[in-house]
């Protein structure tokens, strides 16, 4: 049996159809966690530290556990020590079991401000919510450590008296007293800035930022009498879900269901376990299911943000243009507990250019804050921010187009990146090109104030292991089953390849995200992975599927399985010409041939596809207020192929938006104290529409060739350019150079006032 | 790569470990479908004809939408008229979609007490009670047809002026005006009674019973905005309801996804549909999801009761004891529409004797009571009811023990059955001998009015497709889903033959139940299948599973995979002695080798596979009330393997306590007008545990080849025997032959009393 090749013209791919889970979503008929309900159901609510760092000396519980309505009251000490502290968690790394479980309950030590401490569950949220305010605690408080360079000083007060480096993917050695250390390079750093011409030195910051989903966090775990427990959520990830509470709570892996829902966004920080445990430790104590909705308040103060960083450049250049040397000493915090985005930061920092000395000294830091999680490209905009306002500044001096430096030092296929893998194919300079050649690019910019940056960017697809099931039934419709939770829009965009390689109707593919008890194991749906590698398992899938059914031809037509060919849905008998018959008519007939045909895959896929952007964008800034407008937006990805360009587009307009948050509004405001103070949507200033213009978007296709139609991933990257490129442009607008993220208002002002009176 | 070879000694299979659904069950944890929420959840509520037969002139809904509170109605003219009227079921025969859909919901005609014409979705069962009873029909009475000797009459009402022949596994010729035909033969009938020394011509009937699950039926059906049907719901095969659901409402197979939750009961009686169709066109209505729980008297009216019976028998023997002739005519009741268990009925009339010359005239009956569904050994105890009490009857006109008659005449591996196909291998003769070699067998038994009775059965285990994933944790724990829903225990039984193969405790193996989407397509669990073939392919799976781990380890050690041999969960290196790694080891090393090791198979298994049972039973009789105490009953049955001896236990005894409940009380009471009389279980009299001794059980193990443990089915066959067993057992008591079934008190005293005045 053979099938057809695929030819370049798709039927389906490329195509914008109707998400299966659209409309239920706009009707607010979906089925998200908080939708969820058990009989004998209790409500669970959380104690959480209102110290940034302190000694837990007691915790008196008993009045809650008196108080009328009560079923159950837990805390660190209900939690049982884990088997192993470092469990090989695949793609994600080594992870610190004790670490994890202490961060979703703590033990000896608050960490952070919102730390849980103690949890409550009782017949409704009210009388929770009145026994949690009845629980004691005494607490010795320590000194805070809010930032990365008090954290990484010598005299720094010690958060942790033991911890292991941090795990987040690379490991790392440890750098005391609260660091983990990260060093890479290429080449001969030295050698390289005596040949430069010039040497640019700068110093960079952001602050912690929250991927602001819009659906907080919400479980209910039900821990049955036979040690079976199941975990009803929203999560990127349930096998991660299961393998983590598996850790924490100690329970065999497969006796744990993960069921994930309907989610409301998540951008990285629905990847890990917060309240799942507490829900679950609950739920045994009380012999009840147990349902935990974390509030606003929680999500900011107790979840996983992503890193405030310090981040010192030094960069070295010919006349000519060429980069001879780059020296970053990039600082990540890593939060309460080691593991930060610290590796992605410095996979994204330069992977786009070709230097051919460079060195990295990365710090994965310990602070009295939350522990750092994913955020949509981790780690990339606060690298970027830093690294393409370095190389607008250097084009600058160079008197040099800023992307014709770029150009001139451009990565390209097969250079050997910084953490020592040469980059997979991907059409680098096209990008630059299509920029070079665009209507916006060479539009004019009139009126006062206003100026243009541009950022440039590379990122990586994560592959790894995907599963994914396929039935076809009678009717010739098929099922198709992921481990993949649809963040958005995947579930279509899964289908869409199904429906491609089986050469039929999209709408005749149902897909769905089983559960844990029901598919193999997949990473998670982090690192632009799903079209791209579950995608490509379903593609997988599809091809046995084509070939079982061809079999099942050959034994209608009493012929070898040889003899059949496959053309859009269409099987041929080779040996007899005009004999053939429809994916749907051979559906039909499969009780003849041996039932139902089901395939099943989990396949591993190649990590590290990149991917490449560039954001123009044009500014005004008004030197009174601070305030900066976004006048013209122009995103340009290379996406390898849009399955579904409508959402292709979505998704570089998302990441933009959240990408223009963090450039312009968004960080925590932590008090000296270590107490967050704007822990709630109207003081943590997420974009809005009225913020941003239409984003204008242009999708190029250079072929991904580790994926059947050339996919891929397009989720993460766009997030990063925005700081940069808004930076770049308010130089070009008003000749200030920005150095701390977010560029405020008040340090707009303070940067023009300074520039007045004759500052840098 | 090679397996040990199993031993002939198991470790998990034969012994009794606690099943992981047990304590969950016996706390009241256990979450069954009438457990089941969802926000805007409709209470629906049905409106049944009141008539048996009666053409439907109008139906008036307009008081019952006006009625606060209700948010949708349907009648029979909602539905969708189906797109294929004859749908190829598979193991299931061909169905009647249209037939089925007007079973669920009546277009034209009430065909039977109970029958759906209306439904009502409001925002509670009382509104929507309310609103049942505001609905008006207007009706064209038609003279009810109640029994199938009167629907057989050449002047019979025809109850539908068209119908398809009954297709309930075999198909059979239509024989007007309310009956199909099925017949089937060996030898030469009439030169088998010219060899006869003694003929014997007798009728035999039974009435209507019912399965009398304790759980009633209830389903949750969310049509979503999508057309995305989901259904949670107790069904003995979530794919059967699925493509049945699918032919009624006119949505793709993959649209749809049946959840399985716990089941309290089923017995073959929830192998079809009833009320989910309903649910989901007031879903589809409404736009909320619509929850249906059954009343009592609605599922004795309205669910799919097990048929009433007329058989009339004819046998000839010689006076050496062989069965020369044997006649069968034999009318099953298919009740409103076509179907019926006829020819289950006549595989297991005479199928465990082999007799030269048989002819087999079977009736499949329409009639104006519910739909007839498989309960148990469809059609076996009413067929074994007439067939053992016929051998019991001739033997002793030959002054022959009858076990010994019986063993003259058995069937042997390799004879051929009345359905045309050769025994599979099993060991009749061994069952016979060890009945005869039994203390019960021997024991003395005293007193008046006391006797003792024999039956011997054949039955049939359906094989089929099942499917089955597993997956290996990295801690070591195996999750192992299947398609089967768990009616007696099957998943501890599924788990203990995973760990048996595998190597490893049972406690490792993690079974469950998955819903339509998450797993490849199976059978139902019918026809004592699930242990059986399911187990099979569970095997399958684990086989699999050891090979790609030894290839794990091969990779581990840099060696061949055929280096690696596997014996009870430890691999070694046979290149390299000494060298060896634990299941758990290995798992937990997976993350090195690619990741958790996961495979799904769904895959066919051999049918008619037989077990044989013999029944033996002491009754005493009181002759003033006619009640019949059972006194002693031992269950002799060969089982293949007993996987979960506990369990098997319990199957031959639950089925046993059926089998007495409908040989002494059980029975449907309709009116003249076919009013059903006794719809609860205050007057449907099922034996309670007053009604029986501790029933001892014999298990037999004579293996099946085509397991790889050697296991049979074991849930069905003990239904069969009562009866006859303990008709025989009557007769021996007080000299009376009971033809009726029931064998109720007033029918022991009519026969009692017959008998001393002279009748036969």
């Amino acid at each position: 049996m053979s099938n057809a090749t695929m030819n370049n013209g798709f039927n389906v791919v490329g195509t914008s159809p109707i998400r299966p889970d659209g409309l239920d979503k706009v009707t607010g008929r979906a089925r998200f966690a908080d939708d969820f309900h058990l009989p004998n159901m209790l409500h669970g609510k959380i104690l959480r530290s209102p110290h940034a760092h302190a000694r837990i000396k007691s915790i008196d519980t008993s009045a809650a556990e008196a108080l009328p309505g009560v079923r159950a009251v837990v805390t660190g000490a209900d939690f049982p020590p884990v088997k192993h502290e470092l469990v090989n968690a695949g793609a994600a790394g080594v992870i610190n079991a004790r670490e994890m479980s202490e961060n979703c309950m703590a033990k000896d030590k608050a960490l952070y401000d919102g730390h849980a401490l103690a949890a409550v569950a009782a017949d409704n949220p009210h009388v929770a919510e009145q026994a949690v305010a009845l629980i004691n605690v005494e607490y010795e408080l320590l000194p805070p450590v809010m930032d990365v360079r008090t954290a990484m000083a010598e005299n720094a007060p010690v958060i942790h008296e033991n911890f292991h480096p941090g795990s987040f993917i690379a490991p790392t050695e440890k750098f005391l007293p609260n660091a983990s250390r990260l060093q890479l390079g290429n080449g001969d750093i030295e050698q390289g800035f005596a040949e430069a011409d010039l040497i640019l030195e700068r110093e960079y910051t952001a602050e912690t930022i929250h991927q602001g989903y819009i659906e907080s966090h919400v479980t209910t775990v039900n821990w049955d009498n036979n040690d079976y427990v199941t975990v009803w959520t929203a999560t990127q990830g349930q096998f991660g879900l299961r393998d983590h509470l598996a850790d924490i709570i100690q329970v065999p892996m497969s006796n744990i269901n993960v069921v994930p829902l309907e989610i409301g966004g998540g951008f990285g920080g629905k990847e890990r376990i917060y309240i799942d445990p507490i829900a679950a430790m609950l739920s045994k104590k009380s012999q009840c299911p147990v349902k935990i909705a974390m509030r606003r308040d929680e999500v900011f103060r107790a979840t996983g943000p992503s890193s405030g960083t310090y981040i010192k450049l030094k960069f070295g250049v010919k006349q000519d243009g060429a980069i001879t040397a780059a020296d970053l000493h990039m600082a990540y915090e890593a939060g309460a507990y080691a593991g930060g985005p610290l590796f992605l930061g410095i996979l994204s920092a330069t992977s786009r250019y070709n230097i051919p000395n460079i060195h990295i000294d990365g710090f994965d830091v310990i602070v009295n804050k939350p522990t750092m999680r994913p955020y949509r490209a981790p780690g990339a905009p606060q690298a970027l921010f830093a690294v393409e306002q370095m190389i607008d500044e250097l084009a600058h001096e160079l008197e040099m187009e800023p992307i014709d430096f770029r150009m001139q030092n451009l990565a390209r296929t097969g250079d050997r990146l910084v953490p020592g893998f040469p980059l997979a194919p991907i059409d680098t300079e096209n990008l630059m090109e299509t920029v070079k050649a665009h209507p916006h690019y060479h539009s004019p910019l009139e009126g006062l104030n206003r100026g243009r940056g541009l950022a440039y960017s590379m990122w990586f697809n994560i592959g790894e292991l995907s599963s994914a099931r396929m039935q076809v039934n009678p009717d010739g419709s098929v099922t198709l089953a992921t481990a993949s939770p649809d963040l958005s829009g995947t579930r279509i965009s899964l289908a869409m390849q199904a429906a491609e390689m089986l050469g039929i109707d999209v709408e005749q593919v149902s897909p769905s995200v089983s559960d844990t008890q029901s598919i193999g194991f997949s990473v998670p749906s982090v690192g632009s992975r799903t079209t791209y590698s579950t995608g490509a398992i379903v593609c997988e899938v599809a091809q046995e599927i084509l070939k079982q059914m061809g079999e099942r031809a050959a034994l209608l037509w009493e012929t070898d399985a040889d003899q059949v060919t496959i053309e859009r849905g269409v099987f041929s008998n080779k040996a007899e010409p005009g004999q053939s018959i429809t994916f749907n008519e051979l559906a039909a007939r499969m009780f003849e041939t041996g039932g139902p045909i089901s395939y099943h895959k989990t396949g591993n896929t190649q990590s590290f596809i990149p991917g490449v952007a560039a954001h123009l964008v044009d500014v005004e800034v008004d030197p009174d207020t601070g305030k900066v407008d976004i006048l013209r937006y122009t995103i340009f990805q290379d996406v390898g192929k849009a399955v579904h360009p409508d959402y292709v587009e979505g998704q570089m307009q998302g990441a933009a938006v959240q990408g223009i948050g963090m450039a312009l509004n968004e960080e925590y405001f932590y008090d000296e104290a270590g107490h967050l103070k704007n822990a709630s949507l109207l003081d943590y200033r997420l974009p809005t529409s009225l913020d941003v213009p239409m984003l204008e978007t242009v999708v190029l296709e250079s072929p991904n060739p580790a994926h059947p139609f050339g996919v891929r991933g397009c989720g993460e990257i766009s997030i990063a350019p925005p700081p940069a490129a808004i930076g770049n442009a308010i130089h070009d607008a008003v000749g200030i150079r920005l150095y701390s993220m977010p560029m405020a208002p008040h340090k707009v002002c303070a940067a023009i006032r300074e520039r007045a009176t004759g500052g840098r």
